[in-house]
C-alpha cells in the first residue's frame, strides 16, 4: 500500500531526497544465511554512479553504502557461511549525500520546469523539497540498486541478469550485431560496437547543444525456472511493468515482442515447442519468457522506454507557482541521456521482481 | 499481496474459471451512498459481451450480473439517494456461466497450445482446470468490467473514460482522422471510419483463414484533477502499467508519447505550460497526463499492445504433458482479434486505477 | 489493506449481510492439489449452524455451501489425488440466506440498540442495511468457517485444532477436570462435565429472562512446528490477536498465561527447557507456544473474551437516529450466549492464521 | 505483508538490532504540511529512554534521533507553517546505538534463555545476532516511539493519548483513586499515589532479588471522533490488538471491559445512550469506545498484559543449541519490570493506529 515500498515478500522501502542528508532503503523479508557485505553491494552502486563518463551527470557522489542492520558475522557465520550473512531481519542501507552544491534554488522553487514533476508535486503536496528535484530526483534509484544487490543473493547465481541500451534518440542498434561482451566496452551499455560509435557522436552533439535525448533499455534474465509468477493481478509481467514504469522518466514497458506483436498474426506470434535435451525447447520467444503471467523457463525479456532528460539549456515556456508566465532554462549537471544510467537500475528492478516472485512461488507451492 | 486482487483502497478480487459454474468479483472499500443497481453494471457488461459481431467469439453468454451484497434500498435511500445505493460494505457480484459446451477436452488436457498459458500453469500448479483455458481464460475480464462500473461511481461523472482500437494487425488508424463518435459506428471501437472499413476486410480474411491478429488499444481519461497518484512505487503510471499488463494477451503498455519518446529530444518532449482561463494550460501531452507519477490535470492517455489470439486453426508444433512432440490445431469459438473486446476491459481497468487513486489521494491529503 | 480481507499469502475475503441474498468468501493463495469438496466444508459449517440446541438462535439456516471456483475434478485428479482438488486459483464459496423473516424493521432502522454497531455504522456510513444487523451480524462468521475448512487442508492433518468454552457468565470450568472428549457431550463445547451441567441451568434462566451472558473461548493448536511466525509486526501472536478480536463480540485476547502473567515473577513465568526424546521439551507453556512472535513447537493456546449478546428483552435506554431519547427492547431469535457458537469460528480463525503462517514461513525460508 | 511494517496508509517500517550500529524507522504516507523537527520527536523518546530511574535498565543510551528525510524548511515553510514541515515523502529517522558493551556473548550465543526468543529464532533462521537479543530486543521500540511522535501530528491536538500502569505483579491500583496527574509524580506512570508507594517497595525487593515481575498497562485516547475504523477485518479494536500484542513481552490485550465482560449479563454490559449537550452521551463505556469495529466517540480504552522480564539472575533450566542441558542465569542491565517502559511504547502504538484509521477513514469517506 505504501507509496515508497516495492514487492510483497521481498519488500523494499526507499527514502531520501536529492539534497537531503542521505538516502537509503530497508529490505524486508530477505531469507537468512545469504552472504552480504558492503563490498558486494558497492559493486552494483559503482555501475550506476554519476561522473563515470562525459555522457552522464558530473555530480560527484561516491555513493558509498553503509549496511546498518540485518546482517551478522562471528566465528560461526565465518565458518558456516564464509563471512557476514543476512539474518532474516530488515536490512537497512544508507548512502550519504556529499556533493549537494549550495546554490541558489530560488529559480526552481517558483518556476515549474516542463517535463519535471515540479508542477504535479506542488498541486498534490503544496510543500516540497525542490532542491535538485527532491524526492523526484533519480538519486532515489541508488537505493534501488542497493536493494537489487540483495535481491541477486536471493535469486542466486543460477539466474543471470543483463541489461543493454538498444536505442538512443532515433538511433537503434542492429540486433543481428548483438554481443553482450560489447556492453562493457563502451559507456552506453551498447551491445553493438558500431551503434556505440554512432551514439558517441550523437550524444556529444546533444550534450554540447545543452539538449537531451531519450533511449530504450532492454533487460534479459536467463535461468529463471518455469513456474514463477501467478495469474491475473500477480502476473510476472504485470510486476515487471510496474517495476520498470516506476523508474524515473520511464514512459513505456514491453515484454517479449511487445508492441510489435500487435502487427503479428497468430502463426507468427506462436512460440512453438519441441522436446530438447533438458525438457521443453521453445522455437521463439515472442512471449518474453512469460505466459499467462507465469515464467516458461525462457529468458525473461523486457524493454523500457526512457524519455529525454527534462533538464535542458534551451528556453521553454512555463509558468510560476503564482501563475505568471515565464521562460525556463535549466543549467546544472544533468545526464544528457538518463537512459544510460537506467541500465543498472532496471537490472536491479528485474532482480527485485524475481526475488519476490521466487519467495511468493515457494510460499504457495512449497 | 493476493494474486487475484487489484487496488489498495478500492480493491477488487475476482474469481472463476471459463467453464466453472460462475465467475465474479468482490469490490471492497467502495464509499457508501453511491447509486448502484444491476442495470447500471449490466450496461458495461453488454459492451464486452461475446457474440455481438462476427469479429468476436460466438460463445453465447448473456453475462447477466447479480449483485449479492453491499447495496441497500428502502424508503429512505429512495428519498435520499434516489434508489439503491452502496453501503460501504463489500459488493459481491456474480455472473453465471451458461454456454459451457460439453465437449471433449482431452486434447487440450494433454497438449500444450503454443502461446497459451497451458504449459506455464502445468509447470507451476501440476493440476489445472483446462476446460476453455480455466482461470487463464479472458472470461475473467467480465468480472473486471463489473468492478469497473462501480469504479465509475466512485470517480463520478466529472471524469470521462473512453477507449479505442488504434491498430489491428499492421493497419494503424490515421490519428488526424480521430473522431470519438466513430467508435460507436463500427464493431471495432475504431475512431477512424476509413480504417474501420479496412479492418473489416482484414479481419474477415483473418477469420476465414482460421488465423488471428494483434491490436493496440488506447484509453483516455479526461477530467482527472491534478494531484492524483504518488511518487516512486505508487506512481499513477506504474499502477496503470500493471493494470493494463494484467489484461489477457497484453504485451506492452505506454503512457503519453511512450516508446516514441525514446527518439525525441528534450525540446520535442517538453510539455510547455502557459496560463489558460482555468489555470495552467499545457501545449502538448507527451507525458500522457502524468508527471513524476502524479496527474497533471491533462488527459491520462495509455496504450496497450495486445498479441494475436493464440487459438488458431493452423497447425503449430508443440509437446504434450508427457513430453511427446505433437501438432496442435485449435478449433472452437475464438475471437480472431481479442484486442477488440479488450477495449471495455481496459476502460474498466482505467476506472479502477483512478477510483483507487482518488481514495488514496484523499486518504493522505484530506 | 482491504477491510474485508484477512491474511497475506493465504488470504480470505468475505462478503454478505444478514438478510441479503447470500454471503460468502473468496480464498486466495491456496496451494494446488489439496482435496476439497463441499461435504468437507459442510462438516465445519454444521458445527456453527444455528438452531442446534435451545441455547443458540432458532433462526433456521441450513448454511449449505456451494464451491463456485478454484477446484477441479476429472479422471486424472481422481487417480492422482483421489477426487476433487484445489487448483491454486481463487476458491469462491457461497451460502444462500434462506430464513430472512419478512418482518418490520422500522424499529431498529431508527433506534440504536445499545451494545450493537448500529450507532457507529450510522456515524460512519450514513446508510446501512439494518435488517438483522446487516454486515455487522455474526452471520458473516459462516464465511470464516468455510475458509477455515480450506485452511485445515493447507496446514494438514499433523496439526490438530480444538476449541472449548471455559467460562460462561461468572461460571468458569475446573481446569483440572479438563477432558477434550467431553466437549462433544454437551451443547457448550465444555470440557468439564460438571460445569456443563451448571451452565445448562444458568443459561436456561438467562434465556427465560430474555437476558444474555458473556463467555470465554479457548483454542489449542497442537503439532505446530517451531519456527512459524515472524518478529515484530508479523508476530504469530499478533496475527492471532487481530484474528480473534475480529470475531463479533470479542473484547479481549490472551496468549498462554495471558493477563495472569502480569502477576507472575520471572521465575514463575519462565518456560524451562530440557531435552526430550524428540528434541527440546518445555516444562511449562506460559508463553502459549509463541516466543518472540515465533512458534516454539508447543501447543499454541489462545483465549478470547466474548461479551454478552447485546440483543436482550430488557428495556435499555437509547436514542434514535434523529436524536430522540427512547427505550429499546430487542425481540427476536438471538443466542443467549454468542460465545458458544464462537468456538467453531475461533477454531477457523486459528486455522487461517496458521495456514498463512505456514505459507509465509516457507516463502522466506524455503 | 512485510514483517517489519505496521499500518496501511500511515505505514511504519522499523529496522535495527540491539547491538548494531543504529536502529530506526521509515514512516510512509504521512500527510504534508505538518510541523516536525527532531526536538518534537526527542521529547517522546526521552520518556522511553533507559536509565531514568533505578527501576529500569541502566544501559546508557541517549537515544538521540536524526531525521534524515521527508521534512523541509525554507523561508516559505517558515512563514506558512512556522518552521520545518513534513513534505508527504517518507520520513526516515535514525537512532545510533552508543552503549553496546563489548562483552563476551558466548553464553547467550549457545544457551537458550527461557522465556526469550532465542530458541524460536534459532529454529526459524538458523543464524541470528544474539548480542543483547538482536532484533528481538525491546530496543526496537525506540523506533516505534519516534514513529508515534509523527502519528500525533497526524491525529492532531484534538486527540489526547494517555497511558498508565494499573498493575505491577499482584498489586493492582485502586481505580477509584485514579488521578492522571499522579502518573507524572512517580517513576511507574502510576495514577494511584498509594499504589505507587507500594510498587516502589515491591520493585526494590524484586530488583534486589535479581527477579522480575509482570504488569498491566492501560492506554486511553480521548477525543477520537465517532466513525473511525471499519467492520470485520479492519476493526479498530482488531488493529489495536495486533499493535499492542506486537510490543515485546505482551501476552494479552483487552478493550473496554475486556475479559470482565465474560461474566456480565447483557443488561450490565449495555452502554446505554442519552442525548447530551454535544450529541449522544453514553452512560458507561464497557465497549471501550469501539462498537462493531468503529469508534463511538467515547474514550478508546485498551489494556495490555506484559509478562515479567525473562532475564533473571535465578538459575533456570535450559538447553544449548547443540542439545545439551544447561543451567542459565542472566546477568546484565535489565528492567525488573518491562511494563513500565512499555507505557510510552503503547501510547505510540495507539497514536499510530489512530493516525492510520484517520487516513483510511477519510480515504473511503472523503
Amino acid at each position: 500500500m505504501s507509496h515508497n515500498s516495492f514487492g510483497h515478500l521481498f519488500r523494499v522501502t526507499t527514502w531520501g531526497e536529492s539534497h537531503g542528508k542521505a538516502l537509503g532503503c530497508v529490505v524486508d523479508g530477505c531469507p537468512p544465511g545469504l552472504a552480504l557485505d558492503e563490498a558486494f553491494v558497492q559493486d552494483f552502486l559503482d555501475k550506476r554512479k554519476p561522473g563515470t563518463s562525459r555522457f552522464v551527470t558530473q555530480r560527484k557522489e561516491p555513493d558509498q553504502v553503509k549496511i546498518l542492520s540485518g546482517v551478522f558475522e562471528d566465528d560461526r557465520t565465518a565458518q558456516q557461511y564464509g563471512g557476514q550473512v543476512t539474518t532474516g531481519t530488515p536490512i537497512s542501507m544508507m548512502i550519504e549525500n556529499v556533493d549537494q552544491r549550495s546554490k541558489d534554488y530560488s529559480e526552481i522553487r517558483d518556476r515549474y520546469r516542463p517535463g519535471h514533476a515540479d508542477y504535479a508535486y506542488d498541486q498534490k503536496y503544496g510543500v516540497r523539497d525542490y532542491r535538485g528535484g527532491g524526492r523526484s530526483s533519480a538519486r532515489e534509484t541508488a537505493a534501488r540498486v542497493a536493494a537489487g544487490a540483495v535481491a541477486r543473493r536471493v535469486i542466486g547465481d543460477g539466474i543471470t541478469i543483463r541489461g543493454a541500451v538498444v536505442q538512443i534518440g532515433p538511433h537503434a542498434i542492429d540486433r543481428d550485431a548483438w554481443d553482450w561482451a560489447e556492453t562493457g566496452n563502451n559507456p552506453f551499455w551498447c551491445p553493438d560496437a558500431k551503434a556505440a560509435k554512432q551514439w558517441e557522436d550523437f550524444l556529444d552533439e546533444t550534450r554540447k547543444a545543452g539538449s537531451s535525448t531519450g533511449a530504450i533499455v532492454e533487460i534479459h534474465a536467463s535461468g529463471v525456472p518455469a513456474g514463477w509468477g501467478a495469474p491475473i493481478y500477480g502476473k510476472l509481467d504485470g510486476e515487471l511493468a510496474t517495476a520498470m514504469m516506476s523508474i524515473n522518466a520511464a514512459k513505456g514497458v514491453e515484454i517479449g515482442a511487445g508492441f510489435a506483436a500487435a502487427a503479428f498474426s497468430g502463426e507468427q506470434n506462436a512460440d512453438e515447442m519441441r522436446m530438447g535435451n533438458d525438457g521443453v525447447r521453445f522455437l521463439s520467444n515472442n512471449n518474453g519468457g512469460v505466459a499467462g503471467g507465469i515464467s516458461t523457463g525462457q529468458d525473461v525479456v523486457v524493454r523500457v522506454a526512457i524519455k529525454p532528460t527534462s533538464s535542458i539549456l534551451s528556453v521553454t515556456q512555463s509558468v510560476t507557482r503564482d501563475g505568471d508566465e515565464v521562460d525556463v532554462r535549466t543549467k546544472g549537471r544533468h545526464d544528457p541521456c538518463v537512459g544510460i544510467r537506467a541500465v543498472p537500475v532496471a537490472e536491479a528492478m528485474m532482480a527485485c521482481v524475481l526475488a519476490d516472485a521466487k519467495l511468493r512461488h515457494r510460499g504457495q507451492m512449497g
